[in-house]
C-alpha cells in the first residue's frame, strides 16, 4: 500500500464538519477502495474553541489558511471556506502554486476565478476537482468532464437551487403566496435572512456559468448570464401553468445557438409530465443534451452539510486513487489556455414557446386587439384560456397565451403593443416554456 | 503530448461502428480532452468484407478477437462482441493477461466472470471498465464506482431493460395488451424475435448483479436473484394501478436487509408522482440510496448504438488521460480479493407494501373471506377497491388490495388462504410496491 495521502481543511461549517466525519466513520472502507489512507494532517477555521462534533485527531491547527494551503504538511487542500476572494481565493491559488491538489465546493470562487486557477492547476500538474461546486451531491462534473468524452453538448438545463425549488413546490402544493412560502422556508433554514443570492438566481448562474464551460469547451462568463428570479411569480401564474399541462421551475439553461451560447436563468414552464418537473422540494436536477447519447438526467440532494461532503470525499478519493506523476484530464474538460472566449447569443434572440398571463380591462375588442397584436409579430398561438380568476374584479379577466416556437423579441415586441393599446390593467407575466422530457 | 494510445477493437456490429464513427468525426476534440491521440490500430469481426460505412482507416484486420486481444500492436482492448463465454471471455481474458487495459459493454460476461476478470485486472494494473456494461450510456458505473466513494449503499433500483419498459409504457398509453404492445416493439426493432431475454428479466438481472457488487462490496452472484417477468401485467392491472397512484415499471432492486442482501427483478408499483414514474419508453433509470449523500437519480438512453457508444468512448478516454504506472481505483469499487461473499436475503423475508388483485366469484362472504385471511396474517391494509371490471362477466368481480408494509411470507400465505378458500376465479396477481422519491 502506498503512503497516506495527507489532507488540509479549510473551513469547518456544516461542511467541513461532515467531511471530517465521513473520513473518520468510512476511514477503512476509503482506505480499501482506494488503495491508500487519507488522513487529516491539518485545519484551519476561524474559531479555535469551537466544538464542532468532529474528531480532528492530530491535526496541526492553522490560524491562516493560506498558510495551511501553502504547508508542507498536506498533498491535498480542501477548501471550505466560501466567497468569490478573499482567503478562500488566497488560499487555493497558494495551494495549486505549491504543487498541491485541490478540491473547493466554492462555487462563487470558480465562476470568476476558474480559468485562471484551472491554468496553474494545469502548469503544476495537479487536481482541482469541484463536483460540490454544483448541484451539491449529484455527479454532475464527473459526469460532464469525463463519462461525455466525446459528446457534443448542445443544451445543459436545471434545477439547481434547492431554495427556489423549495418555494415553488410549496407554492404549488399549498396554494400559498410568495412572500409565505419564503416565510417558511426561512422558518426551516432552507432559506437565508437576506434570500436574493438565492430567489433572484445568481446562486443559479454561477453554478450554470461552470457547466457552461463544460458543455460548450469555452471560458468562464458568469457577467453574461440573463437573469430573472422567482419573487414576482403568483398563484395565478402557478394555476394557468397546471391547468395547461405545465409547472414552473427555476432553472439554469445554457444552450448553443446560432448566434453564440444562450446562458439564462428564469422561471421556466416545463411540461408536468417531465421527468425534470417531478423534481421537488430542495432536489436538484441536471439535464444534459449531447449529440451522441442523447438527453441524460441527474437529480438529487443539491446542498446539506451530508450532500455536499459526499461530493468532496468523491473528489478526494479520485485523487487518493491516482498517483504521483499522474496527469489527470484538464480542469474544465479542455485545457485551460484552449478554452474558447465566450460568445454570448443575444437573449432577444432566443427562440422558444412562451407564456404570457395579461390581466385585462374586461371590454369589447381586448381579445382581438390581443391577437393583432401576436399577428403582426408573426407569433402563433398554442393555445388561449380566458379566464375569470377568483381574485380579479368583475371588470377584469386574465387572458393567458401559449405560443408557438417564436422569438424573445417578437413576444416583447407584441406585449409592448397590447401596453400601448391601453387594455393591460397591470404588468403582464412572461414566462418562457423549456422542452423537457 | 504523450504517445497515441492505441486501441483495438473487437466486434463491429452497430456498437462498434457508432465506436469507430465516434472516433472519427471526434478525434480533435477527443485529443484535446484527454491529452492525447486515441488511434484504431487493430480490429476484428466475423465478415471482414461487410461494408460498416465507418472509416477502419489502417487498422490491423484479426480474424481471431483472441489474437487481436493478445497483439501488441495494441494498449486498449474494446470488446464488442457480446455472450456470456466463448470468444468474448477468451479474448478479455487473454487481453488482461497480455496487460493490457480492456473496456467491455459485456454484462452477461462480467455478471458470470466479472470477479475473476477483475482478479486478473488488478494484478497486471490494468483498467477493466465497462459502463457500456449497465444502463447504456447513462453513467452509474462511474458514479457508483468513483463518486459515491464513502457511501453506505442501502439499496440500488432501476429500471434496465428499455424492451420492457417500452412495452409498459405502451400498454398504460394506448391501452392495449401486452401482446400487441410486445409484437409492436418487435416490429419496431425495441424487442428480439425470441423476446425472452428482456421481458421475463434475465437482462435486467445481469445488470443488476453488476450493480449489487459495486453497490455492497460484494462478489456477483447473478444466479441469486429473484426474477419474474411482466409477461402476466395485464389492463386490469394498469388500470387499478393508475387509480391507486401507482404505475408498473419492470425494477431490478438491490437492498440491504436484516439477513442478506435481497436482489430481485420484478414488475414494480412505483408512485405516479415518484420520478421513476416518469421515465418512459425505452429510457433507463437507476436510483441509488446511501447514508451520505442521500438518494441520487440518473436517467437516459439505455440501449442502441450510439447511446452505448458513448459509455465505450468515456471509458476509453478516461484509460487515455491515465498514464502507465498509473493505478487507478478496483474495478468493483473494491479490491477484487475483498468482496464478500454474497449473502442472499430469503424472498419470503422481503419487506414492502403488495399490490394483491384478485377475480372472485361475487357472492356473499367473499369480502369477509378475504379480510379474515389478511387479519390471520398481521396484514394490515391501505386500501380496499371493489372492481366491476368492464371484461368480466357479472358474476364476477375484482377485489383489489393495496397493503401496508408486511413480508413476503405473509402475502403467500394469506393468497394462499384465500384459494383455499375456494372463491377465486383465477390466479391471484401479486405485485410489490417499492417506495421511490
Amino acid at each position: 500500500m502506498s503512503e497516506a495521502l495527507r489532507i488540509g481543511i479549510a473551513g469547518l461549517g456544516t461542511v467541513g464538519a461532515s467531511v471530517v466525519r465521513c473520513m473518520t466513520e468510512k476511514e477503512a472502507e476509503l482506505t480499501r477502495q482506494c488503495g491508500r489512507m487519507m488522513t487529516l494532517t491539518a485545519v484551519s477555521a476561524r474559531d479555535r474553541t469551537r466544538d464542532r462534533g468532529v474528531d480532528l485527531g492530530n491535526a496541526k491547527w492553522f490560524d491562516d489558511p493560506v498558510e495551511l494551503a501553502r504547508s508542507s504538511d498536506i498533498d491535498v487542500f480542501v477548501e471550505l471556506i466560501g466567497g468569490d476572494s478573499g482567503p478562500a481565493y488566497d488560499a487555493v491559488k497558494a495551494a495549486l502554486e505549491a504543487g498541491h491538489h485541490v478540491v473547493t465546493a466554492n462555487k462563487a470562487l470558480l465562476s470568476k476565478h476558474g480559468v485562471a486557477l484551472a491554468t496553474i492547476a494545469e502548469e503544476k500538474g495537479v487536481l482541482l476537482n469541484y463536483e460540490a461546486a454544483v448541484a451539491g451531491g449529484i455527479p454532475v462534473i464527473k459526469t460532464m468532464r469525463e463519462a461525455l468524452a466525446g459528446n457534443d453538448v448542445s443544451r445543459v438545463f436545471g434545477i439547481m437551487n434547492g431554495t427556489a425549488n423549495y418555494i415553488l413546490t410549496r407554492m404549488e402544493e399549498e396554494g400559498l403566496s410568495f412572500e409565505d412560502c419564503l416565510a417558511e422556508a426561512q422558518r426551516l433554514g432552507y432559506a437565508e435572512a437576506d434570500p436574493t443570492f438565492d430567489i433572484e438566481g445568481h446562486d443559479t448562474a454561477h453554478k450554470l456559468s461552470i457547466l457552461t464551460s463544460l458543455a460548450f469547451g469555452c471560458q468562464i462568463s458568469a457577467d453574461d448570464i440573463y437573469m430573472e428570479g422567482i419573487s414576482n411569480i403568483s398563484q395565478a401564474d402557478i394555476r394557468a401553468a397546471s391547468e395547461l399541462g405545465y409547472r414552473i421551475k427555476l432553472l439554469g439553461v445554457a444552450q448553443r445557438t446560432d448566434s453564440g451560447i444562450e446562458q439564462r436563468v428564469h422561471p421556466t414552464m416545463v411540461p408536468t409530465q417531465s421527468v425534470i418537473a417531478q423534481v421537488h422540494g430542495v432536489t436538484n436536477a441536471v439535464a444534459i443534451e449531447t449529440d451522441v447519447l442523447g438527453e441524460l438526467l441527474l437529480s438529487g440532494p443539491g446542498a446539506g452539510g451530508n450532500a455536499t461532503a459526499s461530493a468532496v470525499i468523491g473528489d478526494m478519493a479520485d485523487i487518493a486513487k491516482s498517483r504521483p506523476g499522474f496527469q489527470h484530464g484538464p480542469v474544465f474538460g479542455r485545457p485551460a489556455a484552449k478554452l474558447k472566449p465566450y460568445q454570448r447569443a443575444r437573449m432577444r434572440a432566443h427562440e422558444g414557446g412562451y407564456f404570457i398571463r395579461m390581466t385585462v380591462h374586461d371590454r369589447a375588442g381586448v381579445f382581438a386587439a390581443i391577437a393583432k397584436r401576436m399577428a403582426d409579430n408573426e407569433i402563433s398561438l398554442e393555445s388561449i384560456v380566458q379566464h375569470a380568476d377568483g381574485g380579479l374584479p368583475e371588470d377584469q379577466k386574465n387572458v393567458i397565451l401559449v405560443t408557438h416556437e417564436t422569438t424573445e423579441e417578437a413576444v416583447r415586441k407584441a406585449v409592448d403593443g397590447v401596453i400601448a393599446d391601453g387594455h393591460m390593467v397591470d404588468k403582464p407575466q412572461v414566462i418562457r416554456i423549456e422542452r423537457a422530457a
